[in-house]
């Protein structure tokens, strides 16, 4: 590919996110209206204004977009996959505001604006972030999610699976094992596989749920695509190696959020076990395998394949 | 009825209980399992060992009770209940792991045990508070739970209502506002009417799912019986009166936690509102308002009546 028709990809790419993050932003922005819904007796301002600070106004929204154009790829109805992708993010979203707390990452800024529990307190932002976690399975179980119960069930047990113990929280916790928190503070040194595996949990898993949701809403069912799932994984890691290369590189202006905090604390990432040079290798590995995974699809998987190296070029 | 039926009631609903207890902690246990499930990449031991410190060893497990016997009732299968109910005790547990931290109600003790973030750490009770949440949807979407996906999706919307922003943390928010958190911390004088909207929605929300939960495994859907929505209604209420007079008038070793915590942190109970003898009165009128609801069903639903009573005549 000439470095123009990759330009002109690039281009279309974050015409395409702008798209779904624009649309995103209003779907979220309705799910958490003031009005109470069937079954909900009010909902208490304090709680709703910190569910909106955490969610609205910010983020590429790449799960979702993976979502939806992957039913697109496949079929699906595109604005279900959007309902879908929506509890993705919501899912996002609770775990950047946990992960946000002084006993977690104690992190001051997010998107560029105080995190929840800056702006409100540390117990608004706990139930704030339990909220938006539950909201997430309220939205999948919406029919007007996909008319189909027996999918909107699978939609359930695919993002709980990428979420709790045996994903993205696992994975959090592993992370914060590594960081020396439970030895007396100092770091383990964590093997290259090790920290694979905590990546893949605590980044990988909701990305390639990303995928496998779209597949979903198109009747694809997860594991069913090889190509797929081999998508999901490899740019899920391609992301991850990205972003702690990110922490180095960026400026916090760039990224809305503080830098250089990964070393500082001990951080088991990518970069400390192969070198800075070593890292940006791996991410533009992954990156080509992901793309390299969709080989049998035709231009209709342009978009999935320029997500994949966008997730690796990104600037933050 | 005379008092020595009462006894015998009790009697049975006691044996009853301790029966489901047990099968509920036998499958809390097996679904706490160290071994990854499909889809999962690891069960990363500090977080597991703390869900099952937050969850195994202890509680009346009265939510998955009602299920059972509801679903017991309408002739819906028992085991299926039961793991529908072991869905609504994860989300109660995950609710008093998260109330439990120092930025919330900052209690050491529960149970007769350490709570979650005393035994392990703050970060790891958060995240362990998460992980139980989450993986109650996921339990719900298993097949094992129900063999029909849109009876499994029906119980992921009821179980997501009733916890969140319009349900239990939406209680959970409008008590820690009435302890006047956002207000300089001057207690907040609410009314009646808002003390039993925030009961309502902290307490009763679960409780009345549990038996909607029940109900649905046994084909009837939400609102489909108004006797049994007013029977969980009328019970969760009683049962949160109850709690209220509890912390007056229990020991802290019968309760196996902290009380007289109530009055010290000028939280919005029933008690500071009717008095203590007046709160009496409205936790039995509730109990008794519950036991009415059933009144068109025959001595089948005796098991519910005789918990009707339990909620509001328990010791601990």
């Amino acid at each position: 590919m000439s470095s123009a028709s990759a330009d002109v990809e690039t281009q279309d790419l974050l015409l395409s996110l702008a798209r779904t993050a624009e649309a995103i932003e209003s779907l979220l922005d309705a799910l958490l209206s003031p009005k109470p819904r069937e079954g909900e007796l009010a909902r208490p301002e304090p709680l709703l204004a910190a569910m909106r600070h955490g969610v609205l106004g910010g983020g590429k929204r790449l799960r979702p977009f993976l979502s939806v154009e992957t039913a697109r790829l496949l079929g699906g109805d595109p604005e279900q996959a959007l309902r879908a992708g929506a509890a993705v993010e919501l899912v996002h979203c609770y775990s950047l505001v946990h992960d946000d707390l002084p006993a977690m990452d104690d992190d001051d800024t997010r998107r560029g604006r105080p995190t929840v529990h800056k702006a409100f307190d540390e117990a608004t932002a706990i139930l704030a972030g339990d909220s938006l976690l539950t909201l997430a399975f309220d939205v999948l179980a919406d029919p007007a999610t996909h008319p189909s119960g027996e999918v909107r069930i699978a939609l359930v047990r695919t993002l709980a699976r990428a979420s709790g113990l045996g994903g993205m929280a696992g994975g959090q916790m592993f992370d914060l094992a590594a960081e020396g928190r439970f030895d007396g503070g100092a770091p383990r040194s964590l093997s290259e596989e090790d920290i694979r595996l905590l990546q893949a949990m605590k980044t990988g898993a909701l990305l390639a749920a990303s995928v496998e949701i779209g597949a979903l809403v198109a009747g694809v069912l997860p594991g069913q695509s090889a190509a797929l799932t081999a998508y999901g994984k490899a740019l899920g890691a391609a992301f991850q190696v990205a972003d702690d290369i990110l922490d180095i590189e960026a400026t916090p202006e760039a990224l809305g959020k503080a830098t250089a905090k990964d070393a500082g604390k001990g951080k088991a990432t990518l970069v400390s076990a192969l070198g800075l040079a070593g890292a940006k290798r791996e991410r533009d590995r992954l990156s080509e395998a992901a793309v390299a995974a969709l080989a049998d699809f035709g231009p209709e998987a342009d978009m999935l394949r320029a997500a994949a190296r966008f997730a690796a070029a990104r600037k933050s």
